[in-house]
């Protein structure tokens, strides 16, 4: 690579230290292999870039409101660099315009540079997983404690939204809280539902402390489950330790996978866990590694994931219990303790 | 245009009805100029989508964790189009993959189609608009009523956060506090700093309501101002009223910037005023028309736009003024009309 082009993002974040709002404005940090890194930004960014310490990495050039930022990113590069590497999130609307600056340029993704430099925490990082995961446990925790029934599933919502900021988040990231036949649908957004007997109720919540994200599932009932309901979450329970204890250096991301898969499928529910087992996590709620048949990546110490199997009956109910899981020196750290037991709600 | 491929954005809500979630795995609409519309997700997103009515405008088609979702996109495009449209936010990392899908087109930005559709607001956009901005006007007007010295940004940050929910806000997008010194740069972060006489505060915040934007700029007083800030104010005041009066159908984006500047200009200020005066909104916070000098596009009835002018004295104080307005038959309705006048807290 020539040069590494990165937009407001966590590469951003990471390599500059720089917490960039995405706009339509051009925010960009351009580093040559060669020569000074510059970090292009509109002018009226220009006193929060410089609050950011970005200086200490990168000379910072800003722009008017009626300049052409990309007169400042050519002059930062002035060798013409033929291979460029394009932050993974940046807006095609900024892609574009690159692709008109370097016409005889050819781009690629910049995680194939960043993506290796982030999947491995540093000490700091892992602490910062560990605070989230622990503020992200007394939440789950305290939700054992509320009645449930007759509330909404955004109201459930929000009260978790609430806690997690309370128990010292600074930011949340997402709050899905689905109940019953909803539940059947992983990414269901919390709507006017409100919960009754007999209900399954997955909650599935995140957001950041110091930047990293929390990240935790657990499944919930509303009044006595069915059995139908107990024997899958029996399988399920064992899936997810199954993964865990899979995991240790040297082993492939997508032996992870298949460990949970085969308890589920064994099971006959095979056709019911519809997604990935997990996803790496860090300033960004997933990143590499991701945990899924073909990725065959051998699992290193202080990689961070999600093990998150689930098993979904559309119409009916859905479940899903998720950890975070560091890996140590022979296995795996749980960052998320929180019971897992299926707790019966009133 | 042979194609419009649209991923997860307000353009995306805006023709399919489907707020989808921004993640690693491709959500793409993809429009062709004749023939069926398609909506790519991913297998596990499939309840969300058609919950979200997608299925009335677009055929849904899925694709499980470990198959390639391009191939289900050339599917929906088997004429091998030679110019498409990408969304303009969408994620470099889909662009690429697009690019070496259509190896042979072109690809330019998505808002040629839908800038235009977006930019005049029907009756129930306006009416979305003005709840947003009445609930932003009652959380600043409470605002004047708070106690400031000795509260953190943070704090206060907060407290305009919950207010913004109080007021039926659905979410919020952001809350600049920025005091003292800080009330210089724009788009401040609120942080640490505690409030203290003699303070300037800029409160800039919004949200939505029923997916469309509040925003809303009052700057206020901690206990009584300097002189030198008053007479900034004053130009200030006069300058936001000047653009207010220059709204109407047939005139130039760029003559209602010029009109706020002007004023601004005149009384010395010039160099301080280092923004755009404003931005259009909607389902966006930022989007067309964007009210800068080189915009020469008329305005017509029914867009909403930002005017707030600022005057920035790095290192001193900030000040800046900012309300939503939408174009009339004949002039400006002000959708913000709380009390303009610098507040002075205690």
């Amino acid at each position: 690579m020539d040069a590494l082009l990165v937009g407001p993002s966590a590469d951003l974040r990471y390599l500059a230290g720089y917490h960039a709002l995405p706009l339509e404005r051009l925010t960009l940090l351009v580093v040559p292999v060669s020569g000074e890194p510059v970090l292009v930004v509109p002018e009226l960014e220009r006193p929060r870039a410089e609050d950011s310490g970005a200086g200490d990495v990168a000379r910072i050039a800003s722009f008017g409101e009626t300049d052409d930022p990309y007169n400042l990113v050519r002059a930062a590069l002035p060798n013409g660099p033929s291979r460029i590497a394009a932050g993974d999130r940046m807006w095609t609307m900024f892609l574009l315009a690159l692709q008109d600056s370097f016409p005889s340029a050819s781009f690629s993704r910049s995680s194939a540079i960043t993506g290796p430099l982030r999947i491995r925490k540093d000490e700091s990082e892992i602490d910062a997983l560990r605070r989230a995961g622990a503020g992200a446990d007394a939440v789950a925790a305290g939700l054992a404690g509320e009645k449930a029934a007759g509330k909404s599933e955004l109201a459930v919502s929000r009260w978790i939204a609430d806690s997690l900021i309370a128990q010292g988040h600074e930011r949340v990231n997402f709050a899905i809280v689905a109940s019953g036949p909803n539940a059947a649908s992983p990414h269901h957004e919390p709507g006017e539902r409100v919960l009754e007997h007999g209900d399954a109720l997955v909650c599935d919540f995140g957001g950041t402390v110091d930047g990293y994200c929390s990240d935790i599932t657990r499944t919930f009932c509303v009044g006595e489950p069915p059995d139908e309901f107990m024997d899958a979450y029996a399988v399920l329970a064992k899936a997810q330790d199954a993964a865990v204890s899979a995991v240790r250096p040297g082993v492939a991301a997508e032996a992870v996978d298949a460990a949970a898969r085969s308890v589920i499928a064994d099971a006959g529910y095979g056709d019911a866990f519809i997604h990935r087992t997990g996803h790496g996590i860090g300033l960004e709620e997933h990143e590499v590694p991701y945990i899924v048949a073909g990725n065959t990546e051998p699992l290193e110490p202080r990689m961070a994931f999600s093990i998150e199997p689930g098993i979904y009956l559309g119409g009916r109910f859905g479940m899903r219990i998720e950890d975070i899981v560091v890996v140590t020196a022979d296995g795996a750290e749980r960052l998320n303790n929180a019971p897992r037991n299926p707790i019966v709600l009133t």
